[in-house]
């Protein structure tokens, strides 16, 4: 593997599926996806920071998603969520994931922004060195800086 | 109305019902039920105690539910829940809900028994005078006292 | 109202939120709000073309979602989702969500890119006359084609 | 293992938490231990008959629940759902669940009801002798016919 390579996911997170994830219409619900992602990012965010203990000291809040639903899934497809950063900002990161079935297809992707919160303040707040630091050594590349 | 009917809810409350409650058999999935009966006791909590504030101050615990389906229910049907206090012990109460369609059937019963809970300490404690009156009142009748 | 305002919801649907909506963070759960613009989509479909009685007639899947979050939402808020079509092109429709609480604020926003879909052959198609003209209704505005 | 214990559990399926499973009071919603209890089955069943292709050829379906809840569950307990049966009658199937949590504590217990129901005609059928048999094979032991 080329550790340059800004394409490769470093992080793939099986996901299981329950009975009530599979709507009405016979296939994974859409709002399903988005846990999904979710619990892929939580993962991701323990590996690279696992000194972080509690759920709350992770200080991004997600502002944004714009998610491809590419083909449906099924109940007993294999499922894994992969998940790697795309590019840190000043006040932002923004993470890529897809989510494949059976190693082969994949079936959605999503793009996320995230940005620094002080969940005390209630406002936002840039991206702290910790976190590039920790993104960086965990992907194994380094990010460009905004100008 | 004869007050002293023990059966009678004086607590009705619509549900909304989402695409994604129904699951791949076509009908309301089991587990849904059970957010319907949980919000359905918290809106009943907070009309018998609207001086709490906050869900961390009802200090109550579910220890056991006793749940019949009757009949299946569909995405397009109009769902209340229902909620009467059945039983007052020392550290339990006991609620009786139902779920009914469209007004005239009954598809699902459910038995709560609620435990007094000290959530600083973890432990179990009496059912408090507070909620004895609170709910009295609200049903307009006395609950016997166990011996 | 001034029917040529293309920025007006002719759609407004009340939410009722849940207890289980609610994640460990304390606010409602990202993944909630796509439960919610699934809801506002179907009830807003049934608005617009009332002559389909089976979730499966709708011809139409989503293939991308990109959802601002704007300002968290709590148990007690009062919710609202609103939906209007923003575009029909030959194979696409868009649509333009919005998530308020308490009657003044956004709290979030989404664009939704449904296609014509025919679940038989599994494959794409364009957006049907009976939409366009349907929405167009609905809207009380046309819609541009795409050339 | 003594293969007349009708105590042991022949099936434990690992549970994969997500990340809304918690909810406002900081542990597991009671209402996703339904969906957990369903997964059990789920996977229950298909170990049982793997000759059922389709989730719809299960021919049974729940008509009671009578659930514990012993000790709270939180985001980064480890997780199983374990599955037996506890008694075939005529008509019914009763079966035995356990949550357990770090393969040491049980957090919560089920008791299901399940009635053979024919799909095509809407009504409950007895049990059939191909799930008497499966069963019994899985389990390594018989059940006592009903008088």
């Amino acid at each position: 593997m080329n550790t340059t390579d800004e394409n490769v996911f470093r992080h793939t997170l099986p996901v299981q599926l329950r009975f009530n994830d599979i709507d009405g219409l016979g296939h994974l619900n859409n709002s399903v996806y988005f846990s999904f992602y979710d619990l892929g990012k939580l993962h991701y965010f323990e590996s690279i920071r696992p000194d972080m203990r509690e759920i709350k000291e992770i200080d991004l809040v997600v502002a944004n998603v714009n998610a491809n639903f590419l083909a449906p899934i099924f109940l007993h497809d294999d499922v894994v969520v992969q998940t790697r950063t795309a590019a840190i900002g000043n006040k932002s990161i923004k993470l890529f994931q897809q989510i494949m079935t059976n190693r082969r297809i994949v079936n959605a992707t999503c793009e996320t922004i995230l940005v620094g919160f002080d969940f005390k303040t209630g406002t936002t707040k840039p991206i702290s060195a910790e976190w590039r630091q920790a993104i960086e050594a965990y992907e194994s590349r380094t990010f460009e800086k905004e100008k």
